[in-house]
């Protein structure tokens, strides 16, 4: 697809029908959202990807679908085939960085004014979401709502306790989306969003 | 251009010439750009976009292209026409999830197990760099090596002290480019970036 179609058609979705994903498509999308930048080329960001249906509805329960549904939901993160789980483990950062070719002239880890790890993985993120649209797929985005919810899903998928999961993408076919109470805010005017020669 | 190839020919650029970029196509980039996914639909991301010439040089003096240079780079951060400098604002998101909508049943803020706003910017910055490719540009990215020097940007582009500018992204047409020592690390094998079912 176009790569501005590709833009101005993702959207976040919750709401999917239960058809199966050819998992081509799937191996397709994972190949370019892998293709991210990171600082240093860590390479500090991985994927989980679940297809397993009790592993999903677990995910679900955890990252609080219930709460979806009483507030007018679809059950949008178990109701898809597959979930795709993005991570990014800062202590790779950390490590990259103490290598000879990364300390300063003192022999220190440099300061990080932003913990870039986190933009790394938005990096991935957009990658990814991208990638579902391309394929004529559709994806959301839900956090574990607590570091309590999301210790229980770093548990739930074996990821080592170095590595953080960011959040979760269900992927499937998309279905009739009833609107986020989020888009009554509308989209902000470009001159608060882009600033010329300075703010 | 189609999706796959923007997203396979991004590379991370430091050499560039100094011809001039179609305004017109810097106004597509950014265009593409602000399409970008925030938590809350809170749009906290902005850009700044820096033509002038001395601006630019005052940029990479903070961003530590001199270093960058004595390190055998090209001077990849004030060559080219163009520099895009990404913003967020995680007091906007604070303020977005202090309303109705987003308050727990006790009345209180979220936790934030996840600082979503630098994820969210990594999506920003993730579209501008593919967008760039799009365009037949290229870009790079810089940050500023420490908060003092973080807080001098901030000051040169009046950029209010609740945004946090998380780096610079020169633009222009790339040129044969010096490959960045962090390429020695080679790409991660496929499994140590995908997990199937579990980690």
């Amino acid at each position: 697809m176009d790569f501005s179609e590709v833009i101005r058609k993702r959207r976040m979705v919750r709401h999917f029908t239960s058809e199966p994903v050819d998992p081509a498509a799937i191996e397709r999308i994972l190949d370019l959202a892998r293709r991210a930048p990171s600082a240093g080329y860590t390479q500090g960001q991985s994927f989980v990807v679940v297809t397993e249906p009790q592993t999903r509805r677990e995910i679900a329960r955890i990252c609080g679908e219930d709460e979806y549904i009483a507030d007018g939901f679809d059950p949008f993160i178990s109701q898809p085939p597959v979930i795709v789980v993005p991570c990014v483990s800062e202590t790779a950062y950390h490590r990259r960085y103490q290598e000879p070719d990364k300390l300063d002239e003192a022999g220190n880890e440099t300061e990080w004014p932003v913990p870039y790890w986190f933009m790394d993985v938005g990096c991935s993120v957009m990658g990814l979401l991208l990638a579902v649209v391309n394929e004529g797929l559709a994806a959301g985005f839900a956090g574990a709502p607590t570091s309590e919810r999301m210790a229980e899903l770093r548990r739930l998928l074996g990821i080592p306790d170095e590595v953080t999961p960011v959040g979760v993408v269900p992927i499937g076919h998309g279905a009739q989306d009833k609107p986020s109470p989020s888009l009554k805010r509308r989209r902000k005017p470009e001159a608060d969003l882009i600033h010329r020669e300075r703010w």
